[in-house]
């Protein structure tokens, strides 16, 4: 996401690898709107662009405390899962409601604490990608799932800034990118990134990644979080758990990487984290056309929950935590 | 397959289920152009097409050994994983050189023995039904992966036959789906087939099975093979294993429906079993439209091996075998 003169520019993510489009928003709604359609995705980016829409909302409204509670809560109900997103709204509230009180130029505070959110995102992302690829072995092959790279953070992403990371060190033998099913974050996204920096990539469908586990091709699974409770349960893209399950039965080790604001201090286990069910259609159609027939309904949660005992390393950009539990959390929980 | 007027006709599975398009062949390399393409697919309708396959071959070349052996050579390279494919063409090779040695009418016997494979297929899938759904306890929902229904085969199906029978014995719950990429074969082939017979169905990615299997909903992993060795390691469709791993994890029950055509008697262990690689582009594209950047290379076998260990029942047209191993499947292994 981009911040110009005052308007958020937003790459489609929808239409990458094939088209690169981007859309100019100038009010909160559009952008919430947005977040749904999933224009913009990924946790700490979904934080970000919700940040910014807040400056968009406070420079239409000005002042107006029932527009912007109004435009707050739109956002607020964009997406369920990512915490980020509340994360980051509660933060502008917090700038909003102390500038106005010290009599401060609000819409001056409140850019320039989206603009703070998006930094800290971009340094946090060095920060883990550092600590991360520390444990990447010369040699080793990854395996990773959906986006979490630059297009969904504000930095190198997070499980794609160790992926960077290890290749910068020479780490790296390649990267297998799990296409994820439906939206294709995998191949369509993280398959972009990667090419353009020319690292050794191949794309696998989530059926063959137990294959390449089996075969001993691959030493690690990286993956990025949306939401992680106090004892290291975490949410993150469907397919996300049953990688995890694959990973241990064969030995291969698996890291979550995210930054500190994925963590929900107000939740201990995985089960109480509100799982986003999206449309049937989202699975029945592709490009336009039923790979379905018609009238046919599907499961489609857009995240699953994997318990921290199938979780080797917890990587964020103060600490790793190895095998994560609720004492060894302990770190990362102070408010 | 319909074998009408000494001709075979093909419903093109690539096209459903928005085409019901059936094509016409008079001469075998056509139809090995076929199952390469997947016009038709399905381990036991891949050996039925087959053996019709041998009939154009004789109704086009008479008895010209060269040109036979061509096309034999040519239909049994054209998959290299289902073993239903060499067991036709074996019974086929046989049939010919039998009648020809007894002086009959060699295309009256090699269209008989042709119509003979089908229709003991047809039977076969009807005692799997039979057998299978002695297993599915009512209220029981079933997780399918790829289509091993009449699409697949000269009956009812291997596996749907399974969930035919259930649903028929009122002990059917529901059926999930699985999608199976990169052909979709759950999404377009499976579910066309449920729907039709109005037996209630859901589709799923193949990242949302652990999450159903971990909610409880599913009791039963059903699935087809493409070819089974003498301890009971059982190689189909890519993503057949990690859904049996995710089964046992979570305590799902795991079964293998297949005709005894698809035991192969020369193998002992899954490893020995050739695995067709299939073209980047399956994965890399999809109804025409690019779903990941030009030149990115998939990882993309067809099918993966299930060791015995992790199938709780093997069902076959004679019998059904609990937790198969070398000495359980000795039934199973005369010739």
């Amino acid at each position: 996401m981009l911040w110009e003169a005052g308007q958020l520019r937003l790459l489609d993510q929808r239409k990458l690898p094939n088209e690169e489009i981007y859309l100019n928003f100038t009010d909160a709604p559009s952008v919430a709107k947005a977040i749904t359609q999933m224009v913009v995705r990924g946790a700490p980016a979904i934080g970000i662009t919700a940040a910014y829409a807040v400056v968009l909302a406070f420079a239409q409204h000005g002042d107006t405390v029932t527009a912007l509670n109004n435009d707050f809560d739109t956002l607020a109900s964009s997406r369920p899962t990512a915490v980020n997103l509340f994360w980051a709204l509660e933060r502008m509230r917090g700038c909003w409601q102390t500038s106005k009180a010290r009599g401060e130029d609000v819409l001056a505070a409140l850019t320039a604490e989206a603009l703070a959110i998006h930094e800290e995102d971009r340094l946090a992302c060095a920060a883990m990608g550092r600590l991360g690829a520390g444990f990447i072995a010369p040699g080793s092959a990854v395996y990773t799932h959906c986006n979490a790279g630059a297009l969904a953070t504000g930095g190198e992403g997070t499980s794609l800034a160790v992926v960077r990371e290890a290749h910068r060190r020479g780490n790296l033998r390649s990267a297998f990118v799990g296409e994820t099913r439906p939206w294709m974050q995998g191949s369509r996204l993280t398959a972009w990134e990667l090419q353009r920096e020319g690292i050794p990539l191949c794309i696998s469908t989530e059926s063959g990644a137990a294959t390449l586990f089996r075969s001993g091709r691959v030493q690690w699974v990286i993956v990025g979080a949306d939401r992680i409770t106090r004892r290291g349960d975490v949410a993150n893209k469907v397919g996300t758990y049953p990688l995890a399950v694959l990973a241990r039965h064969h030995g291969v080790k698996f890291m979550v990487v995210a930054p500190r604001s994925t963590i929900d201090l107000k939740l201990q286990n995985g089960d109480e984290i509100p799982i986003e069910q999206r449309p049937s259609r989202e699975v029945t159609h592709y490009a336009g056309q039923a790979v379905a027939p018609l009238g046919c309904e599907a499961f489609n949660p857009s995240f699953d929950v994997t318990p921290a005992e199938l979780i080797d390393v917890l990587v964020t950009e103060s600490t790793a935590i190895v095998r994560p539990s609720l004492e060894r959390m302990a770190p990362l929980l102070e408010p």
